[in-house]
């Protein structure tokens, strides 16, 4: 494997120029180049640059809209609602951060869902944007059917991660984010691109049998943590 | 074992007398007596009678005060906290209940408190009673640590159980209770009273051993769930 280099500035000149070439508009590009130069900054590989292949799929497709307006809405003062415009899930959370965190400082609890987006991101910028603001925070989503029940060897649930952050005097916010797969599914499909085991019981071939085959885990099925 | 079968009014008179006998007021007393016969009205052997005992050793020791005020507060219009008065969750509840539901039905969403009680019932009353008035109900509560980590073999985590509750239309509501633990305690506490063994995998013995055996689960820790 020939590996290079990049600086996060080239990463960000990179992930722009290649959103913008495939059909994005400015504030679109814009959201998802902040998704992919945070993921790289904190290391996590397999919500970066790894992602955006799979972003430029769905941009081409016509599946996603790269000129997406999302539209805010509160039902009541604490559940504010996004419609996403079917774009990408961080430009949607930009347009909605704003009216969530002043309703819970105002009033002391709320919530936010956000519909009609396409999520390939980790789930901490939700929950790291709250923190940073003296909140509290707890996100979830769901995803299709890629986890077996535990004793199981056919997909029943999503990864269906979970994250939650707090805020720290002085320090940087406490930022959780965790799959309910034994192991998150952008880990496996990282070690099956580096060719990389995966342990035992991080999923079953699709013949239901253990495997520490990455690929065969992907055609098969993961298992759940705990 | 010799066995005596009781109606629910037999039960509801019994648990009344005792906690009378044993130092509870009236308000204290009738909290109590609804989360016993509820518990065995829906057949929750493990949270109805067989907490009894449990209840008038601390009201016995002076541990929990039978005379408890419970006191509601609010210091946003969605965070409602409720101080027990060392008295027991049930009434604690009750006396909260009234607020938090209005202000989830006026703003959208709300939370709710209650610190200074005990809780020896199941957690479902408290969803089921949201979910009654056309609430969504969401319920956590810790407890000591009991249970050891995957993996593990040395008491980490409480049972830390969640309830969630939503109502259906023309039907009672759909109410899920859990703990985070392979079985509940209290589950485990009822195979041990009647002699019955549990699976393997519902804890380890103290020298950390798989164990059939309910006594010795209890003496060791329980594992968790997943």
């Amino acid at each position: 494997i020939k590996t290079t280099v990049l600086t996060l500035n080239e990463i960000e000149n990179l992930a722009r120029n290649v959103f913008q070439a495939n059909g994005c508009d400015h504030s679109n590009t814009e959201a998802l180049v902040r998704a992919v130069v945070s993921a790289e900054r904190d290391c996590s590989m397999s919500h970066g640059l790894f992602r955006v292949p799979g972003y430029i799929t769905s941009l081409r497709s016509g599946k996603v809209n790269g000129h997406a307006r999302p539209v805010v809405t509160a039902a009541t003062p604490t559940i504010i609602s996004v419609d996403g415009d079917n774009g990408y899930a961080p430009l949607a959370l930009e347009a909605g951060l704003p009216r969530l965190a002043s309703s819970a400082k105002e009033l002391g609890i709320a919530a936010m869902k956000i519909t009609n987006t396409y999520h390939f991101a980790a789930l901490w910028p939700e929950t790291e944007a709250l923190a940073e603001q003296g909140l509290v925070g707890l996100a979830c989503v769901c995803h299709l059917p890629v986890v077996a029940p535990a004793g199981g060897n056919e997909a029943l649930f999503g990864t269906n991660p979970l994250s939650f952050a707090w805020p720290r005097p002085g320090r940087t916010p406490m930022v959780f984010d965790m799959a309910t797969s034994s192991m998150a599914q952008g880990e496996v499909q990282i070690a099956a691109r580096d060719g990389h085991e995966v342990p035992i019981g991080t999923g079953l071939s699709l013949d239901g049998e253990a495997t520490t085959d990455p690929k065969k885990v992907l055609e098969g099925v993961l298992l759940p943590f705990g």
